[in-house]
């Protein structure tokens, strides 16, 4: 693209380094901060740049957190003998999200996946296994995503902690509430049947 | 969406503010800033506000520009005497990138649209009968988008012009090259065959 101005595409490669957005998209976004106020596009800048500065994780889940300890591992309520294990900061979001969850987590900010030569050193599984040494934990449940890497992380860490009285679970799977059978894939459709369930499980309590 | 950080979610709130960009797609942006090292960061968020705090727009034709008269307009190969008018600075850039045009540009920064409350005294049209009362211009030629209101912008700048030998032009309009008549609407289509041109005018010179 033919940029008249060294400083707009300094600009458009900024933006055009971040995921899902084109170089269209980038000179559209410039464009756009070039019409607003100064003020403006300083709050925008500061923002941004002090969350980078100053965002930290916690030293024991790996979670996003303001300070060493984040505020679900220093929380006297959360029940500290279950951890919930995430690929990722969104899926602390989204479990905290339903409301549902009273343990900890810990994020281990990474999957096992031979094929992008991912191991289990690359990801926080050490730190797990120093806190299931050092703290009195009592059930691991698993909120990995259902594919084969989310399964062989799975199995990694479970096979790890097979002698130690550790609860292991994983998140449900079946049909999706709301969801239609006619479009649920047959893998999910049989395995729901062949792990079929008491009715009394799904109604509101 | 319950995000555990005040800092992140500022961060979110701004991005969220960019055109096209939600709440979502702006967490997502923030993890991944959160990933990159603090000196990347500092480096995308200074390209971002550099370029707010020096781009001006050039006095003469609006276009984007570092220095007080743009570089095209201060271009003495250019012809001078032939003004293109467009909507927007990537008008701009899509006609120069055609590297078929030799003359100056008009920003006018908007388009006349009565529905939007935007008439003709909030976009650039003063400043273009100025260039017009005071240097020696022989051409406009208005490079709108084809709508209802491209076509009353060309009308109303075209009608306050009408006694002066200016000549007045527009972009052609008919079938794109490469496209495909079934797909082609009808009204282009048949306003193609009301002003069909010779064919030499296509021939690759």
């Amino acid at each position: 693209m033919n940029i008249p101005s060294k400083l707009i595409s300094d600009a458009v490669e900024a933006l055009a380094s971040l995921p899902g957005i084109g170089e269209k998209t980038a000179l559209r976004l410039c464009l756009h901060l070039l019409k607003r106020r100064e003020e403006e596009v300083e709050d925008f800048c500061r923002s941004i740049f002090k969350m980078k500065a100053e965002t930290g994780f916690c030293k024991k889940c790996h979670n996003i957190s303001d300070q060493e300890i984040c505020e679900i591992c220093n929380n006297p309520l959360r029940q500290q003998h279950l951890i919930c294990i995430v690929e990722d900061i969104k899926d602390v979001m989204a479990i905290e999200n339903t409301m549902e969850f009273r343990g900890t987590y810990h994020v281990l900010g990474g999957i096992i996946s031979p094929i992008d030569g991912i191991g289990p050193g690359d990801i926080n599984i050490a730190s797990l296994f120093q806190r299931i040494n050092n703290e009195d934990i009592s059930e691991l449940l698993f909120a990995l995503n259902p594919s084969i890497e989310g399964d062989t992380t799975t199995y990694y860490i479970s096979r790890q902690i097979k002698d130690r009285p550790i609860k292991i679970s994983s998140l449900a799977r079946g049909i999706a509430f709301g969801g239609e059978l006619e479009y649920t894939d047959e893998f999910t459709l049989a395995k729901s049947i062949l792990n079929r369930q008491p009715y009394e499980n799904f109604l509101v309590k």
